[in-house]
């Protein structure tokens, strides 16, 4: 049913995004076709990753629906650097930390829990995960903020570069520990016994759909971008605003949809995979990539984030790392993530 | 014994604290007669909420506890709230944060400690209760703090309203999941073998009894709050002080009294819900309904807290939260928590 | 083989040390012979600590260690003290915190973890810590830094002294904790078949290298305390940052040695007691004992620490509760706090 009325969206959504893009049809229009559109296609993206994931093993698809969530992000915020709107981009980061770890995580947390009382994700992952959180948000972002206070623009970019190569490095590291050096070390035993799903579509199909579907949101959202200015004028919406809680919900659909389904499944280590994972990529990789890029452009980008997106940021890892240290969920932690989502939302709206 | 004093001291402090705020006796001697009944009075509430935990579990025991525990704060602040005194509302729920997170749970667990060696409580409640003070003091409180600090006056109090209905919209929802979805769920499995106490007083004795004490604490309360400005002209003390301080110690004896009784006899699980559940009521209860109460009053309360008072439930909640956290006890844990509590008493004393 | 060489860099490096010394050679030179002989003599002092830690078991051996790489920090900082660089006193003192929990334990962790896949410490230890962790610095320190931004000194100063007292009392409780009440109340139950392990050196020898070591440590720390100002200006590193890395990262050489290998003989338990049994002695006991010293010299040093100081601490206090918590570790969680360490470095050399 709902793959149905995503198809038929699609099928109307994007020919008219990309007619209306080249007749400069009325902008808040477009805006709002532009974000169904994306909408639909990260719905294919979902099923495409789930087939994949279902292929690849639960690590590997966390992965990938990590990376193809994330690349509309990376897309967006590269043409955003190129335009100099730094705060754009620094709030579309802090956004889609935000969006993932409370809004992504409490649906998935919630909806998950109101099917299932208690669910369980592996707890080894989770402390990993907490560390890494803890590491980049705590420490490597906002040490820059405090550091650079008082020092000159040119130190604080120092610090910043240094930063974001050591959040590269580690991010590496961290790949090689979970895909090598330990892989399936902190594995649950009893996996020996997992049902083998039928995947929806095979390796290539689902391959080509992503590849395809990929391609369109970047389409999309590179003509969404240019509505901001105006749909934020019109609405009496602040640029902030539509960086962190906009692009953030549009930009992170691939991953709503897919990290809900995934928890209604009761597959909560995917789920949890998807929408944490999500968040350090975020991160400990397409951050500190996004500051390097902009050193080849003609404005560069610190890491320093305005006090309010930082404060949203830390007091969100805190939440998390208390919430999701016992390995385990019910529809309540979800209900706290998204009151605090809504909190944060509201105090960007009214800034 | 114990029991036989707080009689006397009643017998006798009661009359006297009526007829001597009639007659206007000196200021300083009757806030010295106030507190003291007011300590007898919470001796009583003790024990009527003691027999009517028994009848009802360990945990409307303890929701129970920590209502009649705060009907005082809250009356105290609504009469603060009219005179005006808003910054020592704030103050006297930071108090309350502090007295109930830091000096009752340090005191119930000290004291515990010195008769047992290890005591433990159910460790699904402890990080329950961690999420939510995380919840509410590290996200709801400072959220506001620093989103306000470039807001219009009127954009924070629109902030101050939206956050403090979330806050009493969670506080219900967490009472719906712990007595109504998740009823019983994380309770240990070896509870069927409860020692079924015989209650001090029966049902209606308690309920009469806890209904006069009540009634009794919130009349002495508000003689007691006209004397403070007096009193602390006399000593030396700020205005912050006595909300911090002064005020959360007589105002939380009640909760001291029985989480303490209830340590000392082993029964952590009640003693550990008294004080943080206590501190979740004050936060997530007891200030939001004071904001939204301060509106159809002369003068509207934002929830912005001064930065000594939010930093100090701030450190205070991360602190309880890893001493929490093992579902554990000792005299040591107890000896950090009230160290913590002196050392914000002298910073507030001396601010 | 290592102990051949740290023979022959003492049997050079300590007569250079006090001839370079009297007769005044460069100084960026001695600077050099200083280092590597307060290096050599760590090692020494590591041998001797392990073999009493055999003779005396974890704890007391722990204790030791603790006790004996502080002591280095201690002399210098009074020398420092009476020449009335507050500033560079505060900055060791951070820089020995970060360099216990940073570098110290990430590099056990991370050396440890290349030999063994997954490392097990005594979680109990890890809670007791992360408690008093929290305590020292999220509470003891913070609390001064903001409560006396708007304090006159005078104030500032009684806080200092009377934080510094209680952290000091609780301290001490932590020792009786540990040794006294709770004696073996924490320890694994296999803690039976441990391997009687001989130590390198009886009693008498141990105890005796160890006061000579100590005593050459002290006195070539003093001499490398005078190279400071002039290495400062002819590298251009400021004394921040002179303080906070490299003070710490010479005078714990004594905790690196001796933890990295108690790490690499997968005796986490020591190797973990050293990191943050040293960062404990030096929030709560070197830096009271500091401040109540400094009452007696003419320029009196206020618990008040600069605010990228005091974040990089509170940061890294955070980072580490979160990473040990769960009681083990492996080569990535040292990799994340050695990274951790290096944005720190970074920091302070460009402040």
């Amino acid at each position: 049913m709902v793959n149905k009325v995503f198809f038929l969206i699609l099928l109307v959504g994007l020919p008219l995004s990309i007619i209306g893009n080249i007749l400069h049809w009325p902008t808040v229009l477009m805006f709002v076709v532009y974000c169904i559109t994306i909408v639909a296609l990260a719905g294919y993206m979902g099923r495409a990753t789930e087939s994949l994931a279902i292929v690849s093993g639960p690590q590997i698809g966390g992965l990938l629906n990590a990376t193809f969530g994330n690349a509309v992000e990376l897309i967006i915020s590269i043409f955003a650097l190129k335009a100099g709107l730094i705060g754009v981009v620094l709030a579309s980061l802090t956004g889609s930390v935000l969006g993932n770890l409370l809004l992504v995580a409490g649906l998935s947390f919630f909806i998950g829990g109101l099917k299932f009382k208690r669910q369980n994700f592996n707890v080894y992952d989770a402390r990993h995960n907490s560390g890494l959180l803890m590491f980049a948000v705590i420490v490597a972002f906002v040490i820059p903020e405090v550091f650079s206070m008082t020092m000159s623009p040119a130190k604080t970019l120092s610090l910043s570069i240094g930063i974001s190569i050591i959040l590269i490095m580690l991010y590496l590291a961290a790949l090689m520990f979970r895909l090598v050096t330990h892989r399936g070390v902190y594995q649950p035993k009893e996996s020996g016994n997992i049902e083998h799903e039928e995947p929806e579509w095979k390796k290539w199909k689902a391959i080509i759909v992503l590849a395809f579907a990929t391609a369109a949101v970047a389409y999309v959202s590179e003509a969404l971008v240019h509505t901001f200015e105006e749909v934020a004028e019109t609405f009496g919406w602040t640029e902030l605003f539509i960086g962190v809680i906009i692009v953030a919900i549009v930009g992170n659909a691939a991953e709503h949809a897919s990290a809900i389904i995934f928890a209604f499944k009761n597959k909560m280590d995917i789920a949890v995979e998807i929408a944490i994972g999500s968040t350090l990529q975020i991160a400990m990789f397409v951050a500190p990539v996004l500051v390097l890029i902009s050193l080849f452009l003609p404005e560069k980008m610190p890491l320093v984030f305005t006090l309010p997106e930082l404060i949203a940021m830390t007091s969100s890892v805190l939440l998390m790392t208390v919430i999701s240290n016992d390995g385990e969920t019910n529809w309540f932690e979800g209900a706290t993530l998204l009151a605090a989502y809504v909190i944060m939302g509201i105090g960007f709206y009214l800034l």
